[in-house]
């Protein structure tokens, strides 16, 4: 018998445990903004970039003497002695192109540790979404959708994110679960506008206090940049077709 | 300033951690088929229902010498020496009234052992749908409503439940979270047929092969019955309003 092969959505990085993850490929998703940053940075030149959770850990890659970017926000604006924030305004050519960027991101950085299992791990945003989806495909691989979400919890635009990638894969043999149904329904009622659709959520309301509206209309574009980052070791890097 | 009261939406138990479940009068859903079969025995008269968690949990009680009624299944079969299995239909006033019945249900009693901090715990089906939301509404307190899931892991049909409960409170003052609005636009897409729309469900499929169909349609009708089970100790007991 043909086994099916599967896409599984994990809707938030405290369920990972429950999920096999070594027999997959996972794709992080943290759509505001950690991996929307990093697609277009990988995108716009960056040899790579370095995902930690602390602003602390982000400063000691200047003490060792690295020669590196260093991206952290707090609150919204940049720290004192780094060279930028987390805006995706701020990974254009012009600034990383050959460049590494330490980049701090919690809910992202959590996700891809725990995620270090995988067959392979690569970056999906809605900036990448077609790109994403048409490697995966040739893969033939079971996917495992891994949502980053908000201090360990569900969010409403990671898990849209998981329901286009079912959307551009669904006509394909593959086996959904519950949390990829819903996902994927959830991506119909939302598709048409996205920005609108996330208006809603409580995300919304908190990344507006921070006066970053610019940056999650940015987020929300589709096909922007063809790019898929994958973890090498340490750092993600532009994977080669 | 008049804080809003809050309702949260706990997709599964895995979850619960990242509550203060004390804050609020918890809501537990198993709709396929804990919490439906306790919202029907309970309506017909049962005098309490204790959920455990393994078929020799529920056997001890037996061992113990208390006249009980024993509930337990494996595999969709009632145990050997069981008084019945978990379908709603063992569960009428010509069985159950008086009687204290032992329920055994892994994924309802994980929820509930770990909701005991709550204000209050009460039991949520399609069952007793409105009469809960009425009782809620009186109260004016923060809910949170906590879906039992499948093995810790989300489920579509608790999900569905807990947009319904939101559905009918919303036109109140409270405050939503993201997997509530998710939820609860889950629910819209499926509200005109629940049956219908489950039936894609990963959980439909293993409980087609259990041949409980009838059992799904029962725990999908609406407002059959009013009274809401509360936890007192150990047992499920009829809220006296």
């Amino acid at each position: 018998m043909n086994e099916k092969l599967t896409i599984e959505t994990c809707l938030t990085p405290a369920l990972l445990p429950l999920y096999h993850i070594e027999n997959s490929i996972a794709v992080i998703i943290d759509i505001f903004r950690a991996t929307s940053s990093i697609c277009y940075g990988i995108e716009n030149g960056a040899e790579a970039i370095i995902p930690v959770a602390q602003v602390e850990e982000c400063a000691a890659y200047r003490q060792k003497g690295f020669d590196y970017l260093l991206a952290a926000e707090r609150n919204g604006e940049v720290v004192a002695g780094f060279d930028f924030g987390n805006s995706p305004f701020s990974y254009t050519s012009e600034k990383v192109a050959g460049k590494t960027i330490v980049l701090t991101t919690t809910n992202g950085t959590h996700a891809l540790h725990l995620s270090r299992g995988a067959k392979k791990v690569v970056i999906g945003s809605f900036l990448n979404l077609s790109a994403l989806c048409n490697w995966l495909q040739d893969q033939q691989e079971n996917i495992l959708l891994v949502c980053a979400g908000w201090k360990n919890n569900f969010n409403l635009e990671d898990t849209l994110f998981a329901g286009a990638v079912i959307d551009q894969l669904k006509t394909s043999d593959y086996q959904l679960d519950d949390p990829g149904i819903a996902a994927n329904d959830l991506f119909q009622l939302g598709k048409n506008d996205l920005n609108a659709y996330l208006q809603k959520t409580a995300h919304s309301e908190r990344l507006k206090k921070l006066g970053i509206e610019e940056d999650i209309r940015f987020c929300l574009q589709v096909d922007l940049t063809t790019a898929i980052p994958v973890l090498r070791g340490e750092k993600l890097v532009k994977l080669e077709g």
